[in-house]
């Protein structure tokens, strides 16, 4: 970027905008903790409302509490341009996940009607209701209901930690689930998303903005391993039915294999627990996670075959029992190829530098991505932080995000 | 064994005392509960105590609840043969572990009394007061104090979990702390153990007795590996520093090196703790325990020296800090070899199957061993178990122990 470019731009406004959003829910540490139909989200999604109309969008909430600022087009039809992204974060999350999204969505759809008028196209700016996952076990319940995958039994028995129903903190925050029909939108004809990255690609290679070609599908395993506890010193080697030695077995060739054979996949132990724990005690029983990730299916769906057919050679070596058991499964998304190469034009004819890249985490545009053209865009993460009061995207490349955003929608709306 | 000798054995009296004495501290599980000082343990004490008396041993307590039951030898000087264990357990143990020392020592002296009258040598029977550790953090207080290991410093600001001070609990025992002085005992010239194997040597074998040649050395580190915490799904694998992948690996390598290269040696990780143990987080930090145990300090130190080496590497390699914390150093102690011998003999010819064999677990035979000459013999444990209410050793396997301790006791003290 150019310095005359950096100069054309209102640095200070999204940056303002965003310290703004994260007053609703703001911590003591410097993050935000804003669950979904709590009273800062409740207060955050009304605030944005406000703003929106300030700024000339006629507003609306849907039936789950997802907020629209539409900008109607000039051609009259009920096609929709949809751009945004969530605001409820995960608890002590940061300022720019999801929100920066929503804000850069604005403030681009903003200025565009402030230079252009009216676009050919309506264009709505969404702040999708929830996204996380972090109080109920519901992940995409905004975007969800939107393509209309999600409806009243989804939620009937859904409880939060301090045992509060979803139906009552749902009706409390306005929305009353009695009301609640599941409708699914058939007027949306593209989604784009801007997201910061959450990784350090980008701020380590110095560039601009990560054009997203997938959203990575992701399967994650809980094993479950049973030998024998015993003593540690008066049982020999050879044995043993050491459950430990078994899960680090099983961990270490998973972690190679995926590293020498398997380009691009992403394997993850983040959670181990050893029973009984004693460090003279043989462990009976372990079970650790496995968090797979790949943006082909085929290669996602190899390396778990692959995975399971080592677990249990590695048990049945051991004479140890194994029980796998997966628990997510959600497929890899590709994104609109055509929306795509319009977004490679708006990049490069500003003179900025991209690459293209998979997402590793799992965003709103993968829900919408099954259904519509779906393009999704990354800002660098400042040393790749991202669900931590240490979240960070400076101004600048908070404001190319925007221009290129701007130009992208430009080009479709009017 | 014979049949004829198995007639001769008086099964039951072995297996009414081990009921009998598991009845202070016994648990609804089916085994007991006896910490040192607490009330179970000095009524346990106080009963054996009683019990002795009853067959003509005259007993005392040391300062700090070592009980003895002496029978005066013939030859009239202070020359001391000591046989006996322990008597307080895990919690939740076995009835058998230490309390079948303590039984078939003073079932052994009692019937050589009865048939052969006074010996030449004194013979004490020991109910050590505490080898578990399971209370206070510290292991071999009865028999360390015997050997002069220990003093009023070493428990002065000793608390249980529940805030109870050692020297309170002491005191309420009824040994006063006020009152208690090291003293070294230099009357006592061997040292005989007889102890369940806690293991499953025998009992694969089909052997009745395990005849200890060595008690191994211990030592024990705390491994923490510190990377960084990061994104499952944006993390590429190469820029990862898992703490969990190095775990497994150094954990999967030094077992693999341990059984290839060290044949003896034990290695056991009983404990891993991983922070912050969230499925879809890389783990940032990883503290795990080693636990390694050989017969000789050479290959001990060898083995030790080589996993510090690989272990740096491993973290080193990974862009991992890691800190190595050894807090148990225990040396192997290679028990008597012509005390050894005279066993041998007793065992063989009363036809006995037998195999020398090294103790993986400390015993309170290790600290006698590091002063005086001294030997330790091992029943089988039904399936290897201990420290568990399911620990169980036969009534017949308890009687051959006894009537071995006898044949050698007479080549000792008669």
């Amino acid at each position: 970027m150019s310095e005359a470019q950096a100069a054309q731009i209102e640095v200070s406004e999204i940056q303002a905008l965003v310290d703004w959003l994260a007053t609703f829910g703001g911590t003591s540490e410097g993050g935000v903790t804003r669950l979904l139909y709590s009273k800062e989200w409740v207060q955050a999604q009304n605030a944005l409302k406000n703003k929106m109309e300030e700024s000339g969008f006629s507003t609306y909430f849907d039936q789950v509490g997802n907020l629209f600022g539409k900008i109607e087009g000039k051609d009259g039809n009920n096609e929709v341009i949809l751009t945004g992204s969530h605001i409820d974060t995960v608890v002590l999350g940061g300022k720019y996940d999801g929100a920066y999204g929503v804000l850069a969505s604005y403030l681009a759809v903003k200025r565009l009607v402030e230079r252009f008028g009216r676009p050919q196209k309506s264009i709505e700016v969404v702040s999708l209701c929830e996204e996380e996952g972090s109080r109920f076990p519901l992940t995409y319940w905004g975007s969800r209901n939107i393509v209309g995958e999600y409806s009243p039994t989804t939620v009937k028995e859904m409880k939060d930690k301090e045992g509060i129903s979803f139906t009552q903190a749902m009706t409390q925050a306005g929305f009353p689930y009695q009301e609640y029909k599941a409708k699914k939108r058939d007027d949306i004809k593209r989604f784009i998303e801007i997201h910061i990255e959450q990784g350090s690609v980008l701020e380590k290679s110095g560039l601009d903005l990560g054009l997203v070609s997938h959203i990575v599908g992701q399967k994650r395993f809980t094993i479950t391993l049973t030998g024998e506890s015993n003593h540690a010193g008066t049982t020999p080697m050879m044995e043993r039915k050491d459950a430990m030695v078994c899960a680090a077995n099983a961990i270490s060739e998973l972690t190679s294999i995926a590293k020498v054979e398997y380009p691009s996949l992403r394997v993850t132990t983040g959670q181990l627990l050893v029973k009984p724990n004693i460090p003279n005690v043989i462990a009976g029983n372990v079970s650790f996670t496995l968090d797979i990730r790949h943006h082909e299916g085929s290669v996602l769906d190899a390396f778990c075959l692959r995975a399971k057919e080592l677990l249990h050679q590695l048990a049945s070596t051991s004479g140890i029992s194994i029980d796998i058991d997966l628990w997510t499964d959600i497929r890899p998304v590709p994104l609109d190829t055509d929306l795509h190469e319009k977004m490679k034009r708006a990049i490069t004819s500003r003179g900025l530098k991209y690459t293209t890249m998979v997402s590793g985490a799992g965003h709103d545009a993968q829900v919408f991505g099954q259904y519509i053209p779906t393009t999704m865009l990354f800002v660098p993460s400042k040393n790749g932080i991202s669900h931590s009061p240490l979240e960070y995207t400076d101004s600048v490349n908070l404001e190319i995000g925007i221009t290129v955003l701007m130009d992208y929608l430009f080009e479709l709306a009017y």
